[in-house]
């Protein structure tokens, strides 16, 4: 047996590996109050844990990324349309049960405070403090007729697509659908 | 080449490898009767087939790990709001689809019992025998007003937050978000 | 230090490992439009990136692999029932959400076409050329009352359990519940 030569090999294999990183990949498609914070409550707490956080928003999880604030103008009928119907940044999003015309909503925000659970505008200055990556999916935003100019201020914000979080997602120890 | 210096590193860097157990990490977050079924029977089929399995019910999936037959007092209004609301236990929760006031969750339990397919009750009770852990998640629990003595009796059960979550799952081979 | 004996171990435990191939397993539960475009994208994605990919279509899922031009006859009443009520093929869903009595579904697919995004049609095509593997759950065939008659053409079609789809997770790089 060539011993260098078995070593050598088994390194490579090693090396190349999939799920070998201490990373986290999450896909938030859905545009939920409660599935949006047990988004970043996961994303949060790998990233105080010392796991690489990457978030891919896409779909209905996209429209919480926009900032209320940012208007923008020139847009066609469909995409304004759109941008009216969906919640317009991460404040005005919805629970997906017991929504009750915004009772249940409410109700939630009220114990969050009470019992001292961050919410989401912490939650999002504790990810940009710890380093979680956001990626936007550059398709949903062509789709829906979102603009940059629109997208919240992050420090680790990019815009990209699905072949970006699957390069993420095979190298990442835990991966999940939100 | 250091032969044994390079096999010593080698070994380290394999046992240090996340997703390295034959291991099944799950999330349940959703409160509804399909997503529990589909989440039980992966579970158990996981178990069955040797994975080991631990399963961290948070937000509405902790509602229906309530025990109907366990009564708990001093409640604040907001908690028995909430516990009033939600589903009380794994026999109450409704479809997420076609639930039709009742009549589709009646028609789906009456073909699964025509069919031979397992039951909560029974799902669990095999899940308890295949050593299946149940996690329940703390936060969840103080949000919504549950108290310990109101959960469910099972031989595998805990009470901890997001960080054994990701513990656990970052040494699995899989994991689910459902 | 029995240098020949460590490395044969070591390799035998890199050859077990879980997780480490470079292919991607997904559940898709869901049964609506939006949920499975997102499923579609990634999967043609994956594959077209080299991964080998198999997808588990179950529970709602599974409704929308029938082929609408395919009768079958000889249902009892009950599967009469969930037939009727249940889309009849991947172009009847709607989506999760702003539906709104198929507008929104509508308007939805206007966009697709106009920012030309691939149809449902189109990305079940090139899953079929770049060999995605489609796995319909059994049980959920039976539960449901279909018959494999009524399911598409499809290239890499079977029929199987959840055990198959757990055998092929921990295999796995990246697995997703959707």
């Amino acid at each position: 047996m060539d011993i260098e030569k078995e070593l050598l090999d088994l390194k490579t294999k090693v090396n190349e590996m999939p799920g070998q990183e201490n990373k986290l990949s999450m896909i938030v498609f859905s545009g939920e109050l409660d599935k949006h914070l047990a988004a970043m409550i996961i994303a949060t707490g790998a990233a105080a844990m010392g796991m690489k956080v990457v978030m891919f928003f896409t779909f209905w999880g996209s429209a919480a990324l926009r900032d209320p604030k940012k208007k923008v103008g020139g847009k066609d009928f469909m995409s304004k349309m759109f941008g009216f119907m969906l919640p317009k940044g991460r404040n005005k999003t919805k629970l997906s049960k017991m929504n009750m015309a915004g009772m249940g909503t409410a109700m939630l925000k009220g114990l969050m405070k009470k019992k001292n659970v961050a919410s989401m505008d912490q939650l999002f200055e504790m990810a940009g403090m710890l380093g979680v990556e956001i990626n936007i999916c550059e398709m949903s935003m062509d789709l829906m007729g979102f603009k940059r100019e629109e997208i919240i201020d992050y420090p680790h914000l990019d815009f990209c697509g699905v072949a970006t979080f699957l390069a993420n997602a095979k190298e990442s120890a835990v991966q999940l659908f939100i």
